[in-house]
C-alpha cells in the first residue's frame, strides 16, 4: 500500500495525528531494558506496544541507531520489522547527495530497510532529490523550516522580492511534486508556527511532518490549525519522541509512554 | 594525529592532492571480485594497495556501503580499518539534523567508525554542525557549491546584497572556525570552478574538498589553480572516485586503477 493511503487509514483507524518519534538513546533507557541482549529493540518493542493504537505512524532517527554501530542497525531492521503492518514508517534520515549516491541511499531505505517514507536534505537541489522520487508510492519529507534554533541562519535569508529560503524550497516541492512518483511532503519545525501557515498554503494538500513540539517548545494548537490548513483535512504528522519515550524510567515506562502519547494525541484532536 | 597535520603530511609524503573516492558499487566491480564473500572489502583493499602511496587521503561515500545493508557497513568498517594509518580518512555522510541528533551521528563516525573528517550539510545552521565542531582536530566538510546540474536549484538564490546562497555558507564557515575545536571546511564543485575562486577568497587557508573532476567534468588546471589560492599553499583534496575505481575491469584492474591514479596526481601537480 502507497504511504499516503497506509497513513490515512492509520490516521482514521487510530484517531490521531500523532507519529511517535523512535529517537531511542542508550544514554536515557531505564536500567532493566539496558541489561537485556538488545535494549534499543527491546525498549522499541514495548514503545511499540504500548502505542500502536494511538499513533499514525512511527519516525525513528537513524542517527540513533548508527551511534551504535552495526548492532544499532541491527535494532533498527528489528524495530522496522516489529511495527504492525498498517501503522508507515517513516525513516529520518535527511540524506541528499548527487544522483548516482542518492540511488544507494534510496536503496539503503526502500529495498534494505523497506520504510514507507523518508526524510531529505534540499541543499542540493532536484537531482538530489529525483533518485528517490522515482520510487512510486513512497513518501519524501524535504527539510523546509526546521524546528531548531539555527534554523534561521540560511532558511531565513530572503532575496530581491523578500522570500526567504524555506519558501522557495516548499515552492520547488509544490512545482516538482508533478515529476515524482512519490508523495513529496515538507519538514516543518512545529516551533515556527507563522512560516508553517506559509508553507501550508504553499503546499496545498501535501503532507507535512511537524517535529518540534513537547522538548523543543511548539505549541499544539497553533501546529494543528496552520498544519491542517483552511478546511482542516490536509495531512499532518505531529511527531513526539522525547516526551514520549522517556515519560518514565520505571519497570512500567512504558505504561507512562502510553499515557504520554495519548494525552498528545487527545490535545492535538481537541484542536480538529 | 589531527586530521589538518595528517593530510599535510601525507600530501607532503606522497606529492600529490589527489583523494581517492571509494563509492564502491556493487553494480561496477570485476566478475572475479563478485565471487569473494566480500566483494567490497576485497576490491578497497586492491584499490588500496595500489594507490597508498599516490594518495593524499581516501574517501568511502557511506551510501554505498549502507545499500548493503549490514554486510556493507561491516565492509565499510573493515575498509577504514585497512586504510593505512598515515593516510587521513574523510566519510563523505551530509550529515545534518538538530544538536541532540548530530551527538549520535558524530558518535557513530568518529567513535565508531573512527574516522579523522567528515562532510555535513548546512542547511539547518550551526547548532546542527556544533556537535561535530566539539571534536578536537577532526575535519568537518560543509557544502558550499556542490558539483552536481542542480547545485543552482537553491545555492545559486541570491540576497537584497547579489549575494548567492553558497557565499553565505562560506562566510559563515569562516566565522564558525572561532568557536570550533575541529578544522572547518568547504565541498565546492571542481565544476563551478568561479564560485571555487570566490569561496578561496572567502576562506582564507581552511581546506576545500574538490569533487567533480573526471566523471563530473570538472578542470584540472582551474581546481589547482583556484583551489590553492594566490599563495598556491591552501590545503585542498581533489576528489576522484569512478574515474580511478572503475578504469578496468579485468583481473589486474588495479594495476590500472594505480595507472589512472598517477596519471590524475601527475596532471594536478603540473599546475601547481
Amino acid at each position: 500500500m502507497d504511504f499516503i493511503t497506509k497513513l490515512a487509514k492509520a490516521r482514521e483507524e487510530n484517531n490521531s495525528l500523532l507519529c511517535v518519534g523512535l529517537d531511542t538513546d542508550m544514554d536515557k533507557l531505564p536500567e532493566h531494558i539496558l541489561e537485556t541482549e538488545d535494549p534499543i529493540f527491546e525498549f522499541n518493542k514495548l514503545i511499540i506496544d504500548a502505542t500502536k493504537d494511538i499513533t499514525s505512524c512511527y519516525k525513528p532517527n537513524i542517527a540513533f541507531y548508527e551511534a551504535e554501530g552495526i548492532k544499532g542497525m541491527q535494532s533498527l531492521e528489528k524495530t522496522i520489522d516489529y511495527i504492525p503492518k498498517n501503522i508507515p514508517v517513516l525513516l529520518d534520515a535527511k540524506r541528499g547527495d548527487i544522483g548516482n549516491t542518492c540511488d544507494k541511499y534510496a536503496k539503503a531505505c526502500f529495498e534494505h530497510l523497506k520504510v514507507d517514507a523518508l526524510t531529505l536534505s534540499p541543499y542540493m537541489g532536484w537531482d538530489s532529490i529525483s533518485p528517490f522520487a522515482k520510487y512510486e508510492g513512497k513518501g519524501l519529507f524535504i527539510l523546509v523550516k526546521t524546528s531548531n534554533d539555527s534554523s534561521p541562519d540560511f532558511q531565513d535569508i530572503t532575496n530581491k522580492n523578500d522570500k526567504p529560503l524555506f519558501l522557495e524550497v516548499a515552492e520547488k516541492i509544490s512545482h516538482w511534486q508533478k515529476e515524482s512518483k512519490a508523495t513529496l511532503g515538507a519538514v516543518v519545525g512545529a516551533t515556527y508556527p507563522k512560516d508553517l501557515k506559509i508553507v501550508r498554503e504553499t503546499l496545498g494538500n501535501l503532507p507535512i511532518l511537524l517535529p518540534g513540539l513537547g522538548a523543543q517548545g511548539g505549541s499544539a494548537q497553533e501546529t494543528v490549525q496552520f498544519g491542517c490548513g483552511s478546511d482542516g483535512k490536509a495531512p499532518i504528522l505531529v511527531n513526539s519522541s522525547r516526551g514520549i519515550l522517556y515519560a518514565s524510567k520505571d519497570k512500567n515506562f512504558a505504561e507512562a509512554s502510553r499515557a504520554k502519547a495519548q494525552e498528545v494525541k487527545d490535545q492535538l484532536n481537541s484542536y480538529l
